[in-house]
């Protein structure tokens, strides 16, 4: 995978265990981990049928269409879970751990791409 | 895959060679069928990164948005490859074949969802 | 009004009347641009209604998101109608005067923005 | 114009006096709700441009669909600017306040439409 390695912001004064698993920076919830990469095995096996379709001679590029539409709705149910996840555990904390500022940039440039 | 079953727009007269291997409905042009294949495939792979990276504790929320967001961009890349073969093959000939109004409906029904 | 002169695909074989009101170019179909017109007039009206909620202190964040949201639905209704009447009146017809691969690239290109 | 009368969560504990200015609620701050204004009232501006283009018989369809897109990019802009606002002084002070459930709840509610 072609990681984005993400300038973390700091957080010198951790949150809550359910948020983060080291002191060293903010960890994305439990809860949100387990629930995404559901949906996100869903959406790659719906990508491989949609790829297996198209050997078919006589797909029709509508259906295709359709279909892609589909899968993309699912990633943003997956990206849906992510974020409420981190609006949760590191944004809402975020005047508390005193990394505001960070926070709301990387957010909204984040937001750009939803 | 939860296949959605299109009420294609009868072609009484069949366009060239390229674009429909049968009498009997519209099919997707060769090229276009292969280059979709291809950026599905890739996208797969990528899903399938950002899966496994949800198994590491540590993952960060914002690192998995942005792949997620990435692995949109392949999805709009494989259905403009796809749209343009529609557009070039099925729609610009419609009035020829003379199931234009019907080629239309679909294509702004379809086009709500991208 | 930072007009974008865009090059017009050249329209040989000028299709029905209600399509173009000159042999030079492609035209909008009429009653796209009057349907377009109105749903632009009650756009605007609602951008300034949420213009001046702006000067009052009290107004909330998320109910002028919530606004703004409004409007670019209805702007997305007015570029609907347009982009519907293209399709009929010059992209379906295409292949019949000849400049399909114009036609089809200019959409493709107009479609990114929407 | 149609008022969505939104449920704001209540804030017993108000921020700090640049971002609300009673002791009811919350309030968008001051430099947010002018640089929005501003915004507005140049899309406003554009958008009537585009709808006396429309007078025009002559007017292409592509061209008006460019201009359509050209102000849903400065109404994004102004959303930008007030979602920033928002971020930084009423979610991220969410956990401060104690109200972070219903802001997040709230702001994944508002996001589904930008």
């Amino acid at each position: 995978m072609p990681r984005a390695t993400t300038a973390r912001p700091p957080a010198p004064h951790p949150p809550e265990g359910e948020a983060c698993h080291t002191s060293q920076h903010l960890c994305m919830p439990e809860d949100s981990r387990q629930r995404a990469a559901r949906r996100l095995a869903i959406a790659r096996g719906h990508l491989e049928s949609i790829r297996r379709s198209l050997e078919d001679p006589d797909v029709y590029c509508v259906d295709v269409l359709r279909q892609i539409k589909a899968v993309q709705g699912a990633l943003d149910g997956a990206a849906s879970v992510v974020l409420r996840g981190h609006l949760e555990a590191h944004v809402a904390t975020a005047a508390t751990r005193g990394d505001a500022q960070d926070m709301v940039d990387e957010l909204m440039d984040v937001l750009k791409y939803i």
